[in-house]
């Protein structure tokens, strides 16, 4: 653990990659913005809070909490103004902060990808939506259209074939292979009896065959099978998908390309920057525009009811999953649950258990939502996820604590309410829910840390897994992959921590020590997490960041409303005019960063690009970047294949291990460096070459 | 008039302009969208709603438009179906009718652009946030940066001048030398008596002098402040913006720099189209990234006080200016007033007045802030003006209209009212409004039309100008100028009609037919305007329809929302969802249509340019383009100057002819070809050119 504090910053990029120190450096953005605000309110507005009797006064019940909060000052008061003026501060200073973090990143980004490595999607541009044609086959297609209008700088391009069904087989032959193992294993240790196993469903119906024998005519079937799918989808041009990876001779072409428009139909000919090959989602590549548009209004309307009603449906279980529903169905336990320990157990776990397993599943099905609205990589895929899950989060774990009520309660009383009823309503609720957050902070952010670090999770899904699957040592192999870190439910939790700090900075000052003590040990214990644990899926360059910010200034916008509707009920009538002119700096400067450093995540500035251009051409004249592009995306299916088939494999070695990015110092478990999810399924081991029309 | 009608569309185009042609559309589309909405409504609403008799049963005093209208309904009557049918007919008609003007635009716009002649605009962006380099002139700067980042194509540029002193000079030297011309004019007439003039403010105090000597020792010393004011301005190097025109070898280089980032700080070297060299609004070429930020955030602010609090000054200038204060202040007037028909004259005039003198300056007061804001082109100033313009009557005519208060008593309103009441008060006033709304069409659209074709505004305007102003022919024929067509007060007017006629079209069909009419007339009367009144100011490529677009979609989201708000109050308790639909529904055709047409208004396909310059170099193929661009884009001030400095006046001469965008086949009175509206402020005559530094 120490030596994973004093790796350098420069160190760790190189070790984890740009993705995994940015990660981190949310957490550090935590620290900076709320240790000198944690500082300021307790030297500023505890004292203040604390010097009045205003809760003994009103012979309420009160705790120490409270005595420290806002409710402690008399109303009217002329001490709200030291509320409003930190608000001021505390707004300031996490802008700072934010605009600085902001510009660190995006320099930090500009300067990782001028100092990397040649990879291959520096000089690739996806093209989807390319339009059909009768007298020309999409590659022919892509080739002339960039060749007319690209003519000093096209390169080469990679058609996108569509291989779902393939991938099918031939994860369905590796499972085979797998249980061929399991079975030959058995077999050489007890070689009195041939295993035996059944043909039918999960292997309890059926005949009984020889699962030896069974199994190696299996795989043979698929083999012939995948053999015979992959001419077709080689051959077929139906099997092409109306997709390309362009490449371009230059970095500055490849810019160029990827930022402008290249048909008069906008919707044709649509390029962006390639994502690493190992991030593609390939399913994806092939949606048309119209499509999209209708996918997104689908999911935008299916995550509006999934945020609001989601209640509904386990309200619904939880009034099954009682234990006179158990009994009446299934009579025969009743003697069993009667004892009263069991009672009592399932009493106290069921009503949870089902609201526990949405919320647990909560994530893989936004991700499904996401990968249905048709982006192209994982990391987008990722970003998105972790916005969806940041709202819902926002509703029904911080709303929904501070109202008490499901969503579509919320939802109800909102529209009944007026504009100015709001925060009123919100904000009056905030200080009482300060021992809520706290505890909450401890429970939930604490434990999550400490839980991390032991790796319970992961732990205990090893040990269920090595006890139901695991049947050989590739399996054991795979079952102990850490994975990567999960952006996609990491970044939205830590937001919830960024908005609990703002929210209750000038509320309830003593809220803050528990955030920052989260931030602090969720810092130490991810550094040492990410140098030593997890396995990067992919390298974005910190595209997230954009993102990352966005939502602290939402976290900001939401506290300064909220404060607003408190102190609107504290009968001191100058206020509130006072505090409208926060949010509207606070948007202000948001677009102002928008404008100022966003484009660094998104385009890429040509000075750049032919910086490194003219660096590349002066160092390797003779560089030969045609082959080098040729094969970079290939379809993993086409890489991962049979163990009998690596005639070409030696020529596929070569480029594979040139296009390797960011190679990581440690030492991995598995054989191949860093496969992507998708490629994770398939297994590693010599790959093919796909037999490729060769072009011109 | 026929003859106007009759001109086919090409025509039209090669006569007046793209912009001028496809405004006419917004007529068209208007009418397009409200005939066979109109016959649907009085074929299938109009009887469903006369067919009741409530309003008879209520005892209520009504009029026959509302027994037409949505009120003549008993609550909870299944009749409210055809309505909420209709409402899904009107829109999905709407949709269909605006996706394919939109298709037709953009095509007409793709067609406009690939067809014109060569124009410098096309080769040319505009680099704006040149970074300060001490070592390097902002020329040398610019010139090396795009030797280096697109050395292939970078042909040529040009600095752009701060020669607002000098413009300022010139303006002054022009307005002596006028009235030096209306007195040597006098004294020819009466050669006795040598005019005399006295030389202070106005010419009402100070000495006396004799006018021709003074006048033209002034215009000799200001022709000496000019020689001065303009070598100091093309040598200071503190005198060039940095800012300037980059110009390339094709129109593919040009669209590629247009829509790329250059440098990897996002707020410097900003690139974006070059505005027709006419359509440049110089002074706000050189404002810095963070004063725009700055900038727009105060436009915001102001805009959203002018707005909402217009009202309060006009009403206090309203108390000042009444019967009893004018006889306070001024008691000889007493005896004037108290004629009985002159105090009923101003006590009706004088309420009115402040009201009526603040809306006709208006546009004017949006100009000056789009100004203000730092656009680049008058284009989109007129653009940006005409959307203030737009919310401006949406707020305080429509809304100011219908909950009959002040835009400040509606923001307390509905800040204090939940949000379903909102389009419920709203909703309910709507069809007791209708006789109002009738009235304003018939005052407003059709009265206007009158006056536009019988051009009453502008004819009281030259009289007024001829009676105060006009000494010279020159100035005589200034005041004739009838101007452009001025896009930023029209289109918005245009749009509060395509707002009521949607309004309304469920709620009172009755109004249609008025709106009906007003689209009719105004098309006939404005494509004879167009065709043989206005004269075009620049040619922005119909780049506005994105706008209008945008506009009538928020009408219809707005009808909409205001009938849930009207059925919500009709006792029909499953209407409201069935109406949540559409507004969903509108929006996501709105961003379908967005991602589908938009991006031809804003960016130039390379496909596009790359056809073009192909063209171009096949049917030219030894083309001076360096010549031709060389002095494009030269400050106007520099173009119109003395008639005794025209030594380079033929080569200048040259290129300004070759330059000339579509030009008119009307004989414009001026002598110039379409001058913008900044040059005309200076005297059209032979120019001649800066003294540039050549480049090499």
């Amino acid at each position: 653990m120490p030596e994973a504090l004093k790796m350098p910053e420069l160190e760790l990029i190189d070790h984890a990659g740009l993705d995994s120190a940015v990660y981190l450096r949310i957490y550090l953005l935590g620290l900076k913005i709320f240790v000198p605000i944690t500082f300021l309110a307790w030297a500023i507005l505890v004292p203040v809070n604390w010097s009045n009797n205003t809760l003994e006064l009103a012979k309420v019940t009160y705790s120490d909490v409270d005595k420290l909060s806002i409710s402690n000052i008399p109303l009217g008061s002329q001490r709200f103004w030291a509320h409003m003026i930190m608000a001021y501060v505390f707004t300031f200073w996490t802008c700072y902060v934010l605009r600085k973090e902001y510009e660190r990143v995006a320099s930090m980004r500009l300067h990782f990808l001028a100092s990397e490595r040649r990879r291959p999607d520096q000089f690739t541009v996806l093209v989807r939506n390319v339009p059909p044609d009768p007298d020309e086959s999409v590659s022919e297609l892509v080739e002339h259209f960039f060749l007319v209008n690209h003519p000093d700088n096209y390169l080469t391009h990679q058609v996108v074939y569509n291989a779902n069904k393939l991938a099918k087989l031939v994860k369905e032959k590796k499972s085979k292979q797998n249980w061929l193992d399991y079975y030959e294993l058995k077999h050489s240790r007890n070689q009195s009896k041939r295993p035996m196993m059944k043909t039918g469903f999960l292997g309890l119906f059926g005949d009984k065959v020889d699962a030896i024998d069974f199994e190696t005519s299996e795989i043979e079937r698929l083999s012939k099978e995948i053999a015979a799918e992959r001419e077709r989808v080689t051959m077929d041009p139906k099997a092409i998908m109306p997709a390309a990876f362009v490449s371009f001779k230059s970095r500055w072409a490849a810019a160029v390309c990827a930022q402008t428009q290249q048909s008069r139909d906008p919707t044709s000919w649509l390029t962006e920057w390639a994502p690493e090959p190992r991030d593609v989602y390939w399913p994806n590549l092939a949606i048309p525009y119209v499509q999209l548009t209708i996918k997104r209004l689908i999911i935008a309307v299916a995550f509006f009811f999934l945020t609001t009603f989601f209640m509904i449906p386990i309200t619904f279980v939880q009034t099954l999953a009682n234990i006179e529903g158990i009994e009446k169905a299934l009579p025969p336990l009743k003697v069993i649950i009667e004892i009263p320990f069991i009672k009592s157990f399932i009493q106290g776990v069921l009503p949870g258990l089902a609201l526990k397993l949405f919320l647990t599943f909560l994530p893989a099905i936004l991700m499904v939502m996401s990968k249905f609205e048709g982006f192209t990589s994982i990391s987008s895929l990722e970003r998105r996820s972790a916005s969806r899950y940041y709202i819902f989060n926002f509703v029904n774990v911080f709303l929904g604590s501070i109202i008490a009520g499901a969503a579509f309660e919320q939802l109800n009383t909102f529209i009944k309410q007026s504009a100015n009823q709001i925060p009123k309503t919100i904000g009056v609720a905030i200080p009482m829910k300060a021992t809520f957050f706290i505890t909450y902070i401890m429970v939930d952010g604490w434990a999550g840390i400490a839980g991390e670090i032991l790796r319970l999770k992961p732990l205990i899904f090893y040990h269920l897994k090595n006890f139901f699957l695991v049947k050989t040592e590739k399996d054991r192999e795979e079952a102990m992959d850490p994975g990567s870190l999960g952006f996609n439910t990491g970044e939205p939790q830590i937001q919830l921590y960024f908005l609990l700090g703002l929210v209750y900075a000038v509320v309830t000052p003593l809220l803050l020590p528990f955030i920052l003590v989260f931030f602090g040990l969720a810092y130490l214990v991810f550094r040492h997490q990410i140098i030593n644990v997890y396995n990067q899926e992919y390298e974005s360059a910190a595209a997230f960041w954009p993102d990352v910010h966005g939502r602290v200034i939402t976290a900001l916008v939401v506290s300064q409303l909220l404060l607003m509707g408190l102190i609107s009920t504290k009968e001191l009538a100058q206020a509130t005019p006072f505090l409208i002119v926060l949010p509207v700096l606070t948007i202000s400067f948001h677009r102002f960063c928008k404008g100022r450093y966003e484009p660094a995540f998104i385009r890429y500035p040509l000075q750049e690009a032919r910086m490194k251009d003219t660096l590349e051409r002066a160092r390797e004249p003779n560089l030969n970047l045609k082959g080098y592009l040729q094969n970079a995306y290939i379809h993993p299916v086409f890489k991962a294949s049979d163990d009998d088939e690596d005639e070409d494999g030696d020529f596929y070695q070569k480029w594979e291990e040139e296009s390797v990015l960011v190679p990581t110092k440690r030492q991995s478990r598995r054989n191949t460096p860093a496969p992507s999810k998708i490629s994770a399924n398939s297994s590693p081991s010599l790959p093919d070459v796909v037999q490729e029309k060769g072009e011109p």
